[in-house]
């Protein structure tokens, strides 16, 4: 009997109502002949309400017990659904992340997956039961409640996936799958059937609030196929898969918006080996995300480094910059926060070279100034003012044709 | 250095100010020189709020789902307490009850403690931390999360102390301690200074909603000291020990009341051995507690059978009876919740025969109607009508002097 595994959102079990359709959907998966295990997420704004508590006790609380408090919130939707699947009359069991053999390491707050115990998960499938595991939370070597940072529980359901050799790891939202920008700004974007694992990739890291990049590059190294869908309807949603797609035939998959961005750019940095390290290492031993990094030679011994972070990040980077900055002898910080990351995706952007030139026409038509540019192999970034997003999405999307469907030759 | 446990109520961390407030107290136990343990319940009527959200999905939701839902609440109330003491600076660490090793059997919503596993907490007070634990709750022998029943954390505050060996047990609570009536009913009860294990287990299985009577048998089992004392002031409360106290020079140690009954009469049960048994190994099967037992004896073969319930228990006991009733030959079932009983307890009583007269007396004086009566070695209870508990207790109270303060001989 194959194994389906299907990840509920906050808002998809926000409700009674809601909990007992997820529950009917869940009972349905069964009857049709799969052993199901369901990954859910706190209730709609649980986190955000348990967060505020903290913060009314701390400025900055303990992370391990913020680890503890958030925790509760996925241990809360795990009991509801279980109690509306039993009410119906079918085996079930509810499990915490511990419980569910989700292993991590130490990093509280922003916890790794080190790896998945299945063996718990796996009895109760044996015995007839839909499995219910909370999302977003593990257990570290030590014994201690670990969570994933937001979204997590998209990656705790791929690692389930993968661990359980699953068909397939559903993911529902309240969207109906993935589409070629975001419909709310851009009314003609269309959803995209299938797409592969690093396009998605590029979508996920680039803010496309639809699947935390993480679980896509789970899914990538794992290769499990994700189903991107709405829990409330039964339409198809987006397949997100390995290997070369239908989709390639177009160079450019889709567009995206992101304005959890906060600009660093340090002024008259030493131009000597080793700064650029200095800075990026003391960043990372906190485990803080550095998105586009650029560096400006300058005439002479000196030179402007730039670099992105998440807003999430803004104060504790302030903090360490500050440390560093007198030791290093830059004299000048300056933070933006009103700049937002406008970025196109697309696997066949890499035999295209014009596609880069093309988006960063678009932009110069509508007057729209390019603060920062970033490129990988099959996406384009670029930092622009933050009231401008709306028309340069659009203006791409259009520029592109992004709207239209393309079928087979 | 000895180690000193501390159990706060949910009304003393049932918002921020009063979450620091015991942070602060706890800073200053171990600031006076003491390894400290707190043992804390869930926030206000958090458990409450759980509970109806339970059973918004279903009217007899699974026990197991209910521990797993309700264990929340107390593990809410471990991370804002850690948070707090950590904002003061303070080492600190929250357990849940599976982690401070509090390992109990399968019971679910209502496990009895089988054993403490006090390493993890030695070893965190060993580090100079302050230890908080989450209270009502543990884990059985499947890995599964366990609660202890209302007032739990009471019992896993005792058994923590009795396996770390602590000086004392504190329970923090909103009362000044133990009083030798219900103060709300009664202007003039007195409070306490002392009073033995025994009495305060008769007290507390009373109606007396100070400590859980687990709490207190455990206490008298591992001759834990347990003091009672209010967490908004720092008065000395009453010391509950074992042994034979001042106390018993008096009489009666207190009278207390208790709403929470429902009393089930069988009417013209066959009057043949095995018949009691069947009745009451069922009801003990579902974990019910049966309290008052009287049976009366009628000419003939038949007998009437009479005991009193909790209201937690009522429907399902009904459940329970209407299966054995017919198969027993019985016709009628009579169930009553106008009811309350009334009780006094005093270790001096065993010596003094004339105490249970003493009060059917004085309620007759009150043309109160006794419906049933039952006694214990330290205790006399009597089932009234619920609508005279007040008038009833005030003359139990003034009948046998407790306002008056006995002084030593």
């Amino acid at each position: 009997m194959q194994i389906l595994v299907q990840k509920y959102g906050g808002t998809s079990v926000a409700n009674t109502n809601r909990i007992k359709n997820v529950a009917h959907r869940l009972i349905s998966s069964k009857a049709a002949g799969y052993k199901v295990v369901a990954v859910v997420s706190a209730q709609g704004d649980t986190t955000d309400v348990l967060i505020a508590k903290a913060q009314e006790i701390s400025g900055s609380p303990s992370k391990r017990e913020l680890d503890m408090l958030l925790s509760t919130g996925e241990q809360i939707s795990i009991a509801l659904l279980a109690m509306a699947i039993a009410e119906e009359g079918h085996p079930v069991v509810s499990l915490t992340g511990p419980q569910g053999g989700i292993c991590t390491d130490y990093t509280h707050t922003k916890a790794k997956i080190l790896r998945i115990d299945p063996a718990r998960v796996r009895k109760e499938l044996d015995d007839g039961k839909i499995v219910i595991v909370a999302g977003f939370q593990g257990i570290n070597p030590l014994g201690d409640i670990t969570t994933l940072g937001r979204g997590g529980s998209d990656t705790t359901a791929v690692a389930l996936a993968a661990a359980l050799d699953a068909e397939v790891c559903e993911i529902y939202t309240d969207v109906d799958g993935v589409y070629t920008a975001d419909p709310r700004l851009v009314p003609s974007a269309r959803k995209l059937d299938e797409i592969s694992h690093g396009e998605m990739l590029e979508l996920a890291s680039l803010g496309a609030a639809i699947l935390q990049p993480r679980a896509v590059e789970l899914a990538s190294a794992w290769d499990v196929n994700i189903h991107v869908r709405s829990s409330f309807n039964n339409n198809p949603g987006t397949i997100v898969k390995g290997g070369h797609l239908m989709e390639n035939k177009r160079v450019v998959s889709g567009v995206t918006q992101d304005l959890n961005v906060v600009k660093v750019m340090l002024v008259d940095v030493p131009d000597q080996p080793g700064i650029a390290h200095e800075i990026f290492s003391g960043l990372a031993a906190k485990d803080i995300n550095v998105d586009m990094i650029v560096q400006t030679t300058k005439q002479g011994p000196k030179t402007d480094l730039l670099f992105s972070i998440g807003q999430d990040d803004y104060s504790l980077t302030k903090k360490l910059i500050n440390g560093i900055s007198e030791k290093l002898g830059i004299t000048q910080v300056l933070y933006s926060e009103r700049l937002a990351k406008v970025s196109i995706v697309g696997a066949g952007m890499m035999s295209n070279p014009g596609v880069a030139a093309a988006m960063f026409g678009i932009l110069a038509e509508h007057g729209i100034n390019i603060e920062v540019i970033s490129t990988s192999e099959i996406k384009v970034s670029c930092l622009i003012d933050a009231g401008k997003v709306s028309e340069a999405v659009r203006a791409i999307h259009d520029g592109f044709n992004l709207g239209e469907e393309v079928t087979a030759e």
